[in-house]
């Protein structure tokens, strides 16, 4: 096989044989095909598209690429989640101990955050003593004790997709639909789960801009996963504002104990709350969405939610006492408010230009090997379609110094409008 | 300037800025942008193409980007020819002492053959003792003297476009029309010529296979090089069969030094006077193209375009002999015919094929660095159009062993078709 010809034919819009895809993938991990070579590769996948087939292969092949984890050790169905990322999207913390507590294995190995997205890495991190860098041997044996941990990638999971993503992210190449397909289905394959419910965000804080690509992406994720053998189910889930109140990680740690303490109702708990009852169904806890529902809301409600986060967080080395009192985490000392300009109704909260601004208070990373204030961040008081009053606060700012403290504040303000006409908020939950 | 950022603006249809691709252009000859981030972005003007003034800030930056040849010293407009190179296409041994008999100073830098196509600087190099090697004073001094020298080109021409192209080669981004544009008029600026006339051929021994590309690629690099400051002008000319008769190194010389006697006319003589007129005027020797032509059959009737043939050829160190016996070059001592195989007309002599045939006998070079013969070759006895009867030599092919000879008649003899009906052969020039 000749290299050229191979991009040629994708060029051309022709379709590469899973041979030709594995062939590509292994040499470029081997060093055989050069980066240029696979840089001219990824512009042609951008403008000419894979089919699911392509994608598939190219997925297997990344999957395959460095170690993958057995998950066999761990009794039943293990079920993962996997969300696309965005702004104050805080689902595994909430839901991970929600559904261990109601009956299914939660294994599951999260990532740190890039950009204006965030990490659970991190955001565990900001409880005192939590370990995120578990073995495969304690990792497996707490899920067999107590149902649920959340850890870091353990071994060289999907190299390939590593290497190809760092190239795509200095070749302008991220965005396309089978790329971004393959890099995520690829790590999940890799990771073992038997089933994998996917949360794909749209609007202005995620991956996909609008819904028709979210879509496009949920379908050809559900795709691949399929053929390669595991259960999948997804939903689509809005980014137009953040998801939960809080950004930033302290911030968002306390959101999820909040809601875990049945203190906080909203769009995190209700996008948890799918999230989870389809988990529960997928590892077959639940026979249905509905029996499901009344588990977990029995779960929160039990106080077992809580409980199991707290559990979780003594099985790996951390201070549960945040689970009573959470605001006693680490929380940046320096404050200040947005305030709404004139009466009428919240019509923008930028889930972008929040996380942005999050970022730039220390939040969040530009590269992967910034270092990143875990206590700083943004408490949202208003949302979407909220009635305001001049003066109210929109926003809390929490930075640990003036000067960062001011760039946010110069930063998110640009984050809101209101109207003064009622404002609908957006629709949540696309099912597919 | 991000580099990513540029490549998506290109990815996204956007027009980059003269300072843009300056940058880019400058950046991978430091190293400072890394051959992967060229290959994206090659791959994105292969889908987007770029506008005339991009293009054009291209060119000038890889003709700026090494040495750049001062034809000043020489007195008079300097006029040179490119051709997009093409099989048995003799044109600058016929052109090169027929106008510089005529009256224009021809200061031409020409190439080695690649593929299936062949190069000025091989075929001469058949010619014993011929120096192709000048040093900028041999070179000008001869154009001075006798008004015409064709020779490698002397010094670090454009190395941006050697390393582009090279890079194009294996990313299969070779064929776009402004990137191939701007690597063709940026060796030509740098080799100072005032006047460019250009030959872009069409069909399928070239590299523009559809009129409407080669009229592109005309129409682009006259913009590109006028915008520039110098004369331009440009025919398109078939190649979906051989132009002359000879495909070969030698064999071509040989046809170029029988058409300066006046033995042969054709195709290839039509072509030359075409081009040779337009060059006449071009260099503000001829007035209009009647007194140019006029001229150029003036100087070949009185055979002083033979006799400044054999004047360059002394010039430059060879044996002006071949210019009264061309058979003495060296030929390849093992022939074969390919023949007619039943009555009608000649269809098809397919160009590229022919070429292939030829290269793969030893005229050509699949590789740069691969070595030639410069004996072997195929002389065609029919052209498309020709009525032929059964057994009729169609070609003869010229070979130093059995086996290369076989192998050449193999391939050959796909290259011929033979029709029932009158055909006509295929209109030889366009003008644009």
């Amino acid at each position: 096989m000749r290299v050229p010809d191979l991009i040629m034919k994708k060029r051309d819009g022709q379709e590469l044989s899973a041979e030709e895809i594995t062939y590509l993938i292994e040499g470029m991990v081997s060093g055989e095909v050069p980066d240029y070579q696979m840089a001219a590769l990824c512009m042609a996948i951008y403008f000419r598209g894979m089919t699911p087939e392509e994608t598939t292969a190219m997925t297997l092949a990344m999957a395959r690429s460095g170690s993958t984890v057995d998950l066999s050790s761990i009794r039943g169905v293990k079920v993962d989640k996997h969300s696309t990322g965005g702004v104050g999207d805080t689902t595994t913390l909430v839901l991970a101990p929600m559904v261990a507590a109601a009956g299914a294995k939660v294994a599951k190995m999260s990532g740190r955050g890039l950009g204006h997205t965030g990490g659970t890495i991190d955001k565990l991190e900001s409880i005192p003593g939590f370990r995120v860098d578990l073995t495969q041997e304690e990792f497996f044996g707490q899920v067999n004790r107590i149902g649920v941990a959340v850890a870091g990638a353990t071994g060289d999971i999907a190299p390939a997709d590593k290497k190809l993503y760092a190239l795509r992210d200095v070749t302008a190449t991220v965005e396309s639909i089978p790329l971004i397909a393959a890099s995520i289905i690829s790590k999940k394959l890799a990771t073992g789960a038997d089933a994998i419910v996917l949360d794909v965000k749209t609007g202005s804080g995620a991956f996909m801009r609008d819904l028709d690509s979210a879509r496009q992406l949920a379908s050809l994720m559900i795709d691949i996963g399929r053929l390669a053998g595991r259960r999948m189910d997804a939903v689509i889930t809005d980014m137009s504002q953040p998801l939960g109140m809080a950004i930033g990680n302290s911030l968002e740690v306390i959101e999820a104990i909040e809601t875990l303490q049945g203190k906080r109702a909203g769009r995190l708990l209700e996008v948890c709350l799918e999230l989870g009852a389809r988990m529960l169904v997928a590892s077959e806890v639940s026979a249905n969405l509905d029996d499901a529902r009344y588990r977990l809301q029995d779960a929160l409600s039990s106080g077992q939610a809580l409980q199991k986060l707290a559990q979780m967080i003594e099985a790996q080395g951390g201070d549960a006492a945040c689970t009573q009192d959470p605001w006693a985490l680490p929380v940046a000392p320096l404050r200040a408010t947005i305030t709404a300009p004139e009466d009428g109704y919240l019509s923008r909260a930028d889930a972008l230009t929040l996380g942005r601004a999050a970022m730039a208070m220390g939040a969040g990373r530009v590269r992967k090997e910034d270092s990143i204030d875990l206590s700083c961040g943004i408490v949202l008081a208003k949302s979407i379609g909220d009635r305001v009053h001049a003066g109210d606060t929109l926003a809390t700012l929490y930075a640990s110094s003036q000067r960062l403290l001011d760039e946010g504040c110069r930063m998110a303000r640009h984050a809101f409008a209101v109207s003064l006409e009622p404002v609908d908020s957006p629709v949540l939950i696309h099912r597919l």
